[in-house]
């Protein structure tokens, strides 16, 4: 190992920095970790920029059971410092190099597995997720709140446009992929009336995609009104009202809902969006990834009116090249880097999640700085 | 109107009988009924034949809400005997003439309307339904119980396969074509996992036609065993136990379902199928026609496992066309013809239909005979 390896960027002996999950509401336990050898098609980063999920804030308050302990953080961007054996290519078979600014896949799989094959590789039988592994010495650097995270063959990876800030970045390979998944999965959006359930970073980002993909009128439910306001600048065209009675009248006034995305996650809301969709319509749930009650479905409405409901969780590695795409052409449209109001040094994670608990901030970003790069994102 | 008329094979002064539904449990009325003159586009069939579908039980037995009164039967097959002004042309665009034997869609709607062209013509908005149309004498004959039904401008017609007996047509239009798009909306099947639930004439018609699609094993799920049973001569692999666990493990050493193809429309039946989805299965649902308590529906497994639900109320055209296809390619490879049990006169409609509801028998025919014709199907 020498810095005048092109390979390389790694100063000697520089050891990793995690922050561990313990347990729900329990304090992280600083570590500091070797930085183990790359095998081939292995790729290692220095964290540029991590955002707390709202899937990260499920764990952390027990809502969501995860291993533990654990590294979390999944929405991660970083800069390439070491790269293992032979070359490794990004998901456009572009060559990886030392000082690429990337983000990846959320998840490591079999390329030639029969999940993959079947156009569901997030749900590989060996598939390694990012921020969701049990933590353990084989593969410590396995999430974003951490200095480094280590980053495993069959991971797909992403250059990253430079024009985006960090803050429009890290949410990407989460929110946005998945997104952009649930309109792959809802079809075309040209001319249809859009119903987006659920107002957090999830809702703002189906508000701009549905927008800029043809959607002639996008309305927004949300129980927090401030949070529902806050769509129409992510092109959200209709705020529904608390009211039952005027919510109706909106629905109808704008010819009804062909195609819904839930973010939600809320029964009562994923019900009553159902009552809202025209004949022939499409709901993808992307919302509903913790516990909750059964929801109650009126099978004879959905056979008569030909609905058609999608679940999606995670997303495939072209939903990512898509919110990519997406977010280089329409970053400077909508406000998304101001949704990602505060940052916190990654040796306050632990005030920092319990800051992002609060409904009204969207993400909290977590930056290392120890290794500050001089190539600098605007 | 004379009988050397080509477009015309109808008796001077000749008169329609028809059987009225007047309520559920209400004795039918026997009606006497003019022949109207035909309008550009339309025709008049001497009905051959029409079997008593589940959902006219749903409507006789109140289970299910219709117009009173009304012209009950929509499988119907029928003999051309008139045509109105112009030229009549069938879905392929083949020429209709007086002889020909047909069945046609249950409904006839605008082809050119925002329905049709959104893929949904069976929702167009002034779609007019065969067999459901209340009674009245603007178009009195619309309906399957009747010596002749006048079929409206907007319907799409087919000519019958002569192989085919009047059992086994007279289904085509609404069980075989209702399964058509269901499997149209299941996509491939090649080497899939089907489940039908529900072991009726729509769940025989679906074992069938997925195990000629390619399914890998086709299990069937029906409450009342020996209708279970019944399916193994239609295709079916697996017949699940009524045993909960017995149950499981079959559909465990299967290796769980890909698709589902739900018929029964009862919750209980529904529920449970969508347990044994696998990732990224597909459920159909096409038998809750009638009213029933909500499903309920765990929404978190729907989204982790990437499940579809699809509903799908009758059909469209290419449905039809492709159940006539199969039917005339598999008709002697399944016992169809058999699951018509006893043909009853058009007078004894009422103990038809009384006869019908036990649930041993799959369907009940009815023929009118009085203008039975020469050329005979098998």
């Amino acid at each position: 190992m020498s810095l005048s390896d092109s390979k390389m960027n790694l100063q000697a002996g520089e050891k990793a920095e995690a922050m561990i999950f313990q347990g729900p509401h329990q304090a992280f336990e600083w570590m500091q970790l070797p930085i183990a050898e790359l095998k081939q098609g292995e790729v290692l980063v220095r964290v540029l920029y991590a955002t707390i999920c709202t899937s990260d804030l499920h764990t952390f308050s027990g809502r969501r059971t995860g291993p533990t302990p654990c590294l979390l953080g999944h929405e991660i961007i970083g800069e390439v410092v070491a790269i293992g054996a032979g070359q490794v290519l990004d998901y456009h078979r572009q060559s990886i190099a030392v000082g690429d600014r990337i983000t990846w896949t959320i998840y490591a799989h079999d390329h030639q597995g029969a999940m993959a094959a079947l156009g569901l590789p997030q749900k590989s039988p060996d598939v390694f997720k990012y921020g969701h592994q049990p933590f353990d010495h084989t593969h410590p650097l396995s999430g974003g709140f951490a200095t480094h995270c280590h980053l495993k063959s069959g991971t797909d990876l992403f250059k990253l446009p430079l024009s985006l800030s960090y803050q429009e970045a890290a949410p990407l390979n989460c929110t946005h992929a998945t997104i952009a998944g649930a309109l792959r999965m809802a079809g075309g959006l040209i001319g249809k009336n859009v119903l987006v359930v659920g107002a957090g970073m999830l809702g703002l980002s189906a508000c701009a995609m549905t927008t800029e993909s043809g959607a002639q009128a996008v309305a927004v439910l949300d129980i927090n009104s401030a949070r529902a306001a806050k769509a129409t600048a992510f092109g959200a065209t209709v705020i529904l009202s608390d009211s039952p009675q005027l919510q109706a009248e909106q629905i109808a006034s704008m010819g009804g809902v062909d195609v819904i995305i839930e973010t939600s996650g809320v029964p009562e809301a994923m019900e009553k969006s159902l009552d809202y969709l025209n004949i022939g319509g499409i709901c993808v749930w992307v919302g509903a990834v913790f516990q909750q009650r059964d929801l109650h479905i009126n099978a004879e409405r959905v056979v008569r009116k030909l609905i058609t409901i999608k679940g999606l969780h995670n997303y495939i590695p072209a939903d990512l090249d898509s919110a990519i795409r997406f977010l280089e052409k329409h970053h400077q449209d909508y406000p998304f880097h101001s949704l990602v109001s505060h940052t916190f040094p990654l040796e306050n994670l632990g005030l920092a999640f319990e800051f992002a608990q609060d409904s009204k901030f969207y993400r909290v970003g977590i930056q290392t700085n120890k290794f500050s790069s001089t190539k600098k994102h605007k």
